[in-house]
């Protein structure tokens, strides 16, 4: 059986591979997509949502946006990487997929109410979304399976020496997500940065030869160019995806069951993820950590879900 | 015209008269009440509301439960001041009204759609419920009039030195409504702690000599009984209704306009009201701040609502 | 018996009086002067000093030159209430006595060291001498029989809506001192804005008719017009002197014996001080904090005491 | 020429060895050895100090005490590295030198008014010292050349996750130090971790056969089993040395050049190092950051010195 999934994202380049990995792996039966503010604005993650949606021709799948400002903090987009439309690089076709009328939390709340089981969230931007759901509905919280999330991680950040870029966008949405009692998983970029887009995988997708295939390895080529300008990557690391692969595969991802705290206060620190792995802090554990991924096993599974798309 | 008033708040002892007064005067037209986990967990604060309004005949004004817990911390209620059910004192009779199904977030949507005219907000317990729809409909806050709370301090707090009991329990929702650009009015200790519970109220109010007066002169013993034991004041402030009067007259309460911040991060001083009277900070006004307030003037105006009800 | 006092300070306006208070006090025995940067740098503290003992004939003292930096931030000299040289108004005669070649903190240690006996040490700016030495010899703290300081509030403060000048400008040595474990008396605004030089107050040092009485009515005419100019209040409050007054006369200043914290991390708070007067918090208590002053008595001992001098 | 050095540490077992480095290589010309309490206690760390350096025939070095404190935080000894007198693993033998009479800030005035040339200080241990100097003799500043701590790390801490020991136990005063402006260095843990004591380590400095050799043997014994069950690393990183390699050496420590922050103020992250690596905050930079250590030529140092030693 197929797991029931919700994905929150902010496409975003590797957002749209979440999507389709989604949409196209035997082992997820994706129930909703709702989006959010973070790698741009919700006016675009939403539009962007419905364009990747669209033309890999995924048409059953309700789109909703959520929040476009963070909880407390003020939203700044992460144009660096995504350029300024969140998706840059190739011409964006028409949106063949309307947005649903519903908003985040009220299509969460109504995908959750009409599963006879608990149904798995994979949020792939800031946690905003889930933080409100969490805090709007807490009743309704035990009907979620789980949350697993891309961001954070266990060493060096992205956006600051230590912040990852979703987190430092709203760490008071992760730590309230991490303190409902909800099961939580955290794929970090200590293993984000181990599936980079080498000239080989932009071969592989490229092969491919449908319609998605083709934006994709543009959304590639554009991701790689600005990694290399702002991160100093030329190979940029295909984040958000693996915390969909985990869902899919449940052993690709290897985890450990820790302590994780958000940095709420920090001057230099506002938003890094504080993951005990020595377990000094004796402190219960509260989170599953990714700590490794088979990265061949990975792409294997893009390349497989790319190819059932249009 | 009377002013169209939703009232977010925490019964709680203060809260019954400041839904009465809302209820009863000619000048307010009290669209809805909705809850918060606050001075009581959510379920004795909804519990009291709808007890508090059924007894004095207050029928025909939806009540709707909000959130229980702040926005990113944890809830502390007031316990000795208002007991363990949150109000404490009377034999609480059964309520005579129910609770709306939509949440206090889904409530306050649809007054401020069904009203052709903008909407003023009096809340009298912590922000949560409004820093939420904040979050959730951020398109609708032009249609919100006033959020006039009772909340802070300019001085000295209650709960810690610096810091009033509803902006400590969540500070991250005062700081929220505050930086959404929706007019706001604080009205703090500095002025509550000016009207007094004295003998002299006390039998003004028994001598109305209706049900509501009864039930109030109960709450009222007990509410001195405990800030006697809690705060060393013999004769209680009567905060909340405060915010009610400033709506229903506007000279009764005199107001500046100023700096007003929220402290987050304080060891010692979370949730304390930062007010710039001084104008030393160089930052622009954001609020209202009440300075004073005509004593008699409040105590008349109370007097006369508990008059029209049951 | 005199009091042995040492009197860390930063003149400032106000502190010449505390200088002049000390030296001419039967019931006090000034033993050494050490400044530190606050109202002014340290080349205008030490100055100053050197200028306000030599002009009042006070040539037994030694004045020795401390920090000029807060512990941990960067000083902002209060300009505009002292001036640019932190005694702004009259013409400064060239001062009669020379700096001692000992640090402050050197000659607290061998001031303490000479004394058979705890000495008093009084200080009326920035803490940071104080906390220097306290790390610097932390075996000599015995040798201290009480820091009587003049800084912090119970409520509102001066250069922020909760923080005092002297707290706020270096929070950290105020902590050191106050967690060091030596006796700790606060007099903060609270107290200190009751003593407010009024006319009557001017006219009753100008008619002690010595060189030092005119040259502090010039002081007190430059300061009561920077404190309307900047804190809306034409008659200043003389704030330092009542500190040493505490040990000349001890019943003319009433205190609590309380739990004082300080603030250091607040975004809008860092240097308030956090005074549990109705003892909420549970700690221990750790400080006497001022809650009244004898005003009449406060200014018969300044009025007294200018007499004394040249 | 040798580069003189004044060498602040709190022995602890990898000090030893970095003051039996300092005094063996003929590079290093080692003026004076000041104490700090770190690893252990003050009165530890200077004990240990005297029996260090007396057994390995270091005599004409004076050793002054410094901090027992931290400048604002309790001082929590690393006893699960270190053991109970910061020494665990030999039995000591008496010290064969005296401590020097003055307080390390004053051993380090009298160390840099005698060179007539900048002379480097190499701490590792919290930089109390260096930040207590710093405040008190401002105008010697320009008499230090460097100074190179070890401390801190770019990626993980040890503490915390993301906080090493030496920068969590005195944050402020690393803060201080790198903003006095002294030129400055830090090797943080990403580089001691790759000094790692294998067997060979130990076989070669056995094989040296002399006192200090057998004392460090059993030295190195003790931390190897504490480290592997408070870290998990059965062969300990020889952190303190390393500082005192790159002086001895320029070329065998890669540093960077790049910008250096202290966490002050976060709740899980306070002594983190936020090192920006990828230049992403647009601050000046101001610190050497070490990122790589040739692992031979760095054992092959220390032998060398310690056969050169009793």
């Amino acid at each position: 059986m197929p797991t029931p999934v919700i994905l929150d994202c902010d496409p975003g380049h590797d957002d749209a591979f979440a999507i389709w990995l989604a949409a196209g792996d035997p082992e997820i039966d994706l129930r909703a997509i709702t989006t959010v503010g973070g790698n741009g604005k919700l006016a675009h993650t939403t539009y962007n949502a419905r364009v990747v949606a669209g033309l890999a021709g995924i048409t059953g799948v309700p789109i909703a946006p959520g929040a476009d400002s963070p909880m407390v903090r003020l939203l700044s987009p992460a144009v660096g990487i995504h350029g300024d439309n969140a998706l840059g690089g190739p011409e964006l076709p028409p949106p063949a997929v309307e947005a649903d009328p519903r908003t985040a939390v009220e299509l969460i709340r109504d995908t959750l109410d009409a599963a006879g089981e608990p149904v798995t969230i994979v949020a792939t931007g800031p946690l905003t979304n889930i933080a409100m759901f969490a805090r709007t509905y807490p009743d309704r919280l035990p009907r979620i399976g789980d949350v697993v999330w891309m961001g954070g991680s266990t060493g060096r950040g992205n956006i600051t020496p230590y912040a990852e870029f979703n987190c430092w966008t709203d760490p008071e949405a992760a730590s309230i997500v991490l303190g409902s009692g909800v099961p939580f998983t955290m794929i970090g970029l200590n293993v984000t940065h181990q599936v980079l887009v080498t000239p080989e995988v932009m071969a592989r997708i490229g092969a491919v030869g449908n319609r998605t295939a083709a934006f994709g390895v543009e959304l590639l080529s554009y991701f790689n160019s600005t990694y290399e300008t702002d991160q100093g990557m030329p190979e940029g690391p295909l984040h958000d995806p693996v915390a969909v692969a985990l869902v899919a595969r449940p052993g690709l991802v290897t985890t450990v069951r820790t302590r994780l705290d958000i940095e709420l206060r920090g001057t230099e620190t506002a938003g890094a993820t504080s993951v005990d792995l020595l377990g000094k802090l004796g402190r219960e554990p509260n989170a599953h950590v990714a700590t490794g991924v088979d990265v061949e096993a990975f792409w294997d599974l893009i390349e497989a879900a790319v190819r059932t798309l249009s």
